[in-house]
C-alpha cells in the first residue's frame, strides 16, 4: 500500500479553491466594500439572499463572526440565547455573545439527531417573565446539519415546530447552517425551504463550497442592517472583499450539486468502517459528509489510532468524548475513501 | 383551627431585624464608608474575615453583588466561570458575569446533594488550551449549602478533593455560602473549616441571621481590593454603611447559633410533612433549614396548593421543577411548624 | 484658637442621619423589598416620583448604581452616552457604562456653569447615521447642579433648549441630579419644575438630605421598570431596604427646606475666603452648597494648605485641576464656617 | 477638458490589487489557518514581524479588528484607553473596545500634528490610583501618520518622549501606523526605527499598499498570542487565507518604496491648491499621501464642491470639520493631480 495521496478529512473546511474560482477572483469587479462600492461583494449577497428566500445578505470574513453578530442583532444586552449543549455556537466560538454581546448562553441538552426537544426549551422561560431575577431568552440557535451531532439533517416538520414554538414565546429563530447545502442536498429541497423557519441563517463559503474565505448571514432588511454595523464594529468591514466574494459566487453556482458525491463517499466510508473490527461505526446516522466512528479494539486509544493514520497519510481527529470523525469534500474522492477503509483496517489488522 | 399567624416559609430572607439589631443601627458610629472612614463597617469587615479565616472581608448590598463581584474578580473578560445548573448564580443572578464581566458561565451537572461530580468538571476543560476555539475556565463555584438541592451541605472531604483538583487545573474556587453558618452550624464545624477550601466566599447577613441588609465577601487581600474596585464601579460603595454593619455584627455575634433550632424546625416540618397522605417529602434530606416536598395528590396541582396554603396563611414556593420549598428561619418558631403541618394536613384531607 | 469642632466640608455624604430618621429606621414597617413587599420602600418610591412629577421612582444603593442602571436602561449596546467632560459620572464612576453597558462616553466640554453647548453636542452627531463606523448618541447626561463647577444650577431656559435638542434628535435626557433638591431650593422651584425637562432623574438621599444610604432613581414607569431589571442583575436589589427608606422618607419629609442654610453658609464662606491673601475665591460664582477656591499665597501647594487645616480640624479637599472644594451641609452651622474662615485666614497669615 | 479619467482620491482603500497580487494569489500555497496551516499566511506574518522589528505578526481582516484586539489585548475589562480626541480608533471604530471589550475611552486633545501633549496625558491619571472611582489607563494609542491630522508624520524624539512617559506610568503603548509605510518613507527610515518606541502597532496591507484585504498586528510573542485568542472570538480567524496573505506579500516586497511618489503627488495637488482662489490648503504640512483643503469661497459649502467635483470626475470627500481630504495611491497619477487641480480651478472660477 505505497504511493498513498494525502487524504485530508478532519474537516471540510482544508477545501481548496478550485481553478475556476482562482480565475474568477482575478477578473473579478472590486471596489471599497466599507465604502458599499464592491459590485462583486453586492452580486454574491444579492445572490445569497435569492437562493435562501431572505430579503438580504451580508458577506463575513468567518462563520464564527456571522453567528456572532447575528446572535448580537436578535439579543439585546442582558438577555439569553438558547443553544445545544454540543452546537458549535457553545462549543467553538470562544464565548463571543457573551464577551461582546453581554448576552448569556444556555445550552439546552442537544438530541442525538440534533435536535432540541421543545420540553427543554419550554423549561427555561421562568413562569414569571417581570421576575427581574432572570434573563430572558431573546434568541433560539440549531444547527443544520448538526456538526457534533454527525451531520444529521433537521427534519422539516421539526422546524416548523420550532417556528411555531418560537413566534408563540416571541423569540427569534437563528440557524448556524454553516453546512445548509450538505442539508439541501440531502433532503433534495432548496435551501429556501429549510431557512424559511428561521429568522437569520448562517452559511459558509468556505467549507464543502470550497471557498476560501467566507460566510453569510441571510435574513429580513432590517436584521441584515443591524448585523451591518455590528460588523463593522467586530472589525469585519473588508476593502476589495470582491476577491473573496467571487469565489463564492462560484460556490454557489456551481458547487452545490456536487455535494451528494461527498454524501455518498461518507456513506461509503461509514459503511467499510462499520466492517472493521475493532472499530464501532453507525452508518445508518450518516445523512450528509461526516463520519463519527470510534475504536473499541482495546489495543487502541482513540490517541494513538489517530495518530497511527496520519504517518500513514489518512487525516482524521476526534471531536468530542472520544469519537473520532472523518469528513468528505471536494478533496476526498471515492478512491481516497477505499484508501482510507484499507489503512484503517490494516492499522486495526 | 383559628387566629394562626401568618407563617412565612418562602425564604429565610424574610427574617426581621431583631430589637437588638434595631439598638445596635441607631447607637452605630458611622462615617463614609466610600471614604473607607465608618469604623461600623470597618469592625464587620474585621469580624467577617477573621470568622472565615481570610485576610480580608467587604460588605456588599446584596448577595447577588457579592457573587457578581467575586466572579468578576476571579474571571478575566472571555474566560468561563463553571457554575452548577441548579445553582443559584446560574439561575437566579440575571446573567450579571455576561452582562457586566463578559464571563461565560458552563453549567455543569448538580447532583442531587449539592456536588458537582469532579469527571464532568474535567470534562470543561479542553485537551488543548492553546485551541483559541475555546473560553478557557478561570473559576469554578460552589454552592454551600446548596438552595435548590433542599439545604444540603457538601462534605468537608469533598471541598477538599475540589481544592485538590482546582489547584492542580489553575482555577479559582468562590463558594456561595449564602447560608454557610447554616452549614456551619449543621456541620458542628467553625465556618472557617469550610471556607479554607475555597479562595473566596461570599455569604447573607439577611437570611438566616437575620439582618435587614447585607452580603459579605471574603478572601486574600488583593482579592478583596479587586471586589473592592468592582464593587465601586458597580454602585455598591455606601456612604454611611454603618446603619447596616451595626446589624450585620449583632448577626454574627448573636445570631449563629440559633440556627441550629431552625434545623430542628425544618426537620421537624419534613418529617410531620412525610406523614401526610399526597404529600411526597423525603425527610432524611434535610440538613439545614430548607424543605423541599410535592404534592402528589391527583386532586392537586402545586399552583392550587400554594394558593390555598396562602389563603390559610401559610406560605410556601415552588422552587423549579414543581418542587414546593419551605424555609425555617428566626420567625418560624416550633408552634409555626405545628401549624403548618395540620393546615396542610387538612388542605389535602 | 482653641476647642474647635471638627469641620467636615469635604463633602455633603459625610451628612449623618438624623435623630428623626433613627426613629423612623427603628419603627419602619418591613418586607423583602427583592419580593416588593417592603411597604416603608412602596412608600418613598411613590412619594419620589410625586415630588419629581414621574410616574415612577426605584430606590438604589447609590448614586453611581442610580446613573449607572439609568444609562443602561436608555443605551443599547454599542451606543453613546454624552457626557460633560467634567461630569461626575465621567470622571468618578470608573467607567461602569462601558464596562457593564458596553455604551461608549462621549465626553463634551463643561461650560463654566455647568451647560453643554448645543452647538458641541450638534458636532458629536455624524452626518450620516446610517454610516456604521460611527457608535450613535443615545442619551445625554447633564449634572445639576454641578458639583465640578462649584454646585453651579442649570437655568430652566437653559433645560428647555436642552429637551427640544434631545427630542428632534430623538435621544433621552437623563439629570445627575445627585443634589436636584439644591437646586430646586436655589431657584426656589419645586423639583418637578426642573424634573420636567429630563426623561429620567437620579437623586441622593444621602447628600445634603442626610440619610445614610441610597439614591433614587424616577421615570417613566416602563423606564423604571427596566432599572428594576437592571438593578437587581447588578445587585442592587435589598431585602428590608425598608430600613435605609425609612430615613429616605425623613428625607424627603423633612430635609429640603433646611438647604437654604447649607446655601448661606455657602455663600457667608465664600465671602469669607474671598478676603483672605493668598486665596482666589469667586464668590459670586456660590449658588448652592460647594465653594471652590484656590491658594494664590506662593509658599502654599494647595495639597500643603489641604494637610494644614486637616490638622487644624478643617477638612476640605481637592477637586480637580487644583482647586480645593468646600461642601456645606447640615454638619457645618453657620459658626463652623465663621471658625473654618478664621483657621484658614490663621494658616495663610 | 474631456475624457477624463474617474480620479479617486476620497481614500487609499481605494487601491486595487496589482497584476502581481492576482498572479501571486492564484500561485499561493494554500491550507486552512484556523488550523495553523497556511504556510503562505505564516510567511507574510513572519515577513511583517521582521520589518516591524517585533517578535511576531498576525493577519487580521481589517484594521479595525487590529485596532480592537489589540486594545482588547492589552487593556483588562474596566480600564482605559488614552486615545486622540482626533484619532480614527476613538471616531470611525464605531466603540468596538467599550462594547467588546468593557474599556473605557478617555479622548485627550489632538494637536495639530497629531501629537498628544504629555501634560495632557499626565492629567490623565488619577492622583490616587488606589481609589476606585477612577477607572485606570491601561494603554495608550497613537496614530502615526495621523490621518484627521493630514497624514502628519510623528517624529522620532516624541516617540522617544511618549515610550519613556508610558514606560514610568506603567501603560503599554499601541500604535495604530494604519499608514506607517507612508510615515517611513516620509522619515526616510525603516518602519522598525518607528515601531521600536510601540508595545504594538498595526498596518494595513489594504491602503497605500494595494493589497485588496487585510491588517497586521506586531508585538511580542506573548502579546501576538493575547491577539489570536481574541481574533478568534471576533470572529477573524480566515479559512484559505492565503489568497490574502499572497497580496500582502507582494505589498510588502514590492509596494513600499513606490509611495513616496504619493507623496510628490500630495504635494504637488496641495501647491496647486493654495494656488486657486476660493481654496485655502497650507501645503507645508503636507508630509505623506493626505490633503487637507477648505473652500474659502462663499458662493461654496463643502458640500457643493464635493458634489460638482464628483460630477467631473474628480472624487474626494469631507474629514471633519468640514474640511475636504484628498489621498493619493496607487491609482492616481501625476496626471490625474493636473487634472484635479485643473477641474478644481476651473470649478472655482
Amino acid at each position: 500500500m505505497d504511493n498513498l495521496d494525502k487524504i485530508e478529512m478532519r474537516s471540510d473546511t482544508f477545501t481548496l479553491p478550485t481553478p475556476e474560482m482562482m480565475e474568477a477572483m482575478v477578473h473579478a469587479e472590486l471596489g471599497d466594500d466599507v465604502y458599499g462600492e464592491d459590485v462583486t461583494v453586492k452580486r454574491l449577497e444579492a445572490r445569497a439572499a435569492e437562493m435562501l428566500g431572505k430579503e438580504a445578505a451580508i458577506l463575513m470574513p468567518s462563520g464564527t463572526m456571522a453567528n456572532l453578530a447575528s446572535i448580537m442583532a436578535h439579543c439585546p444586552r442582558g438577555s439569553k440565547v438558547l443553544v445545544g449543549d454540543e452546537s458549535d455556537i457553545y462549543i467553538y466560538e470562544a464565548g463571543g455573545a457573551a464577551v461582546c454581546g453581554g448576552v448569556m448562553y444556555e445550552p439546552v441538552k442537544t438530541q442525538a439527531d440534533g435536535r432540541l426537544d421543545l420540553e427543554d426549551l419550554q423549561r427555561v422561560f421562568p413562569r414569571d417573565p417581570a421576575d427581574p431575577q432572570f434573563a430572558l431568552p431573546a434568541l433560539l440557535c440549531l444547527e443544520n446539519p448538526h456538526n457534533r451531532m454527525g451531520g444529521r439533517v433537521l427534519p422539516l416538520s421539526y422546524l416548523e415546530e420550532i417556528r411555531a414554538f418560537a413566534s408563540e414565546r416571541q423569540i427569534a429563530v437563528h440557524m448556524d447552517g454553516a453546512r445548509i447545502w450538505n442539508a439541501a442536498v440531502a433532503m433534495g429541497v432548496p435551501a429556501a425551504a429549510i431557512a424559511q423557519y428561521a429568522d437569520s441563517v448562517q452559511f459558509c463559503l468556505s467549507k464543502g463550497l470550497s471557498a476560501p474565505i467566507g460566510s453569510m448571514v441571510v435574513g429580513s432588511e432590517a436584521f441584515i442592517g443591524d448585523v451591518y454595523r455590528i460588523r463593522k464594529m467586530l472589525g469585519g468591514g473588508m476593502r476589495q472583499a470582491g476577491v473573496i466574494a467571487a469565489a463564492g459566487l462560484v460556490s454557489l453556482n456551481k458547487m452545490i450539486e456536487r455535494l451528494a458525491e461527498d454524501h455518498e463517499n461518507a456513506k461509503k466510508l461509514a459503511l467499510g468502517l462499520s466492517d472493521i473490527p475493532g472499530i464501532s461505526c453507525d452508518h445508518h446516522a450518516v445523512e450528509t459528509n461526516i463520519v463519527f466512528f470510534r475504536v473499541t479494539d482495546p489495543r487502541f486509544t482513540w490517541e494513538r489510532l489517530v495518530e497511527e493514520l496520519r504517518h500513514k497519510g489518512v487525516f482524521v481527529d476526534e471531536l468530542g468524548h472520544g469519537r473520532i470523525r472523518a469528513v468528505t469534500h471536494a478533496g476526498t474522492s471515492s478512491r481516497h475513501i477505499e484508501q482510507a477503509v484499507a489503512v484503517i483496517k490494516e492499522t486495526l489488522a
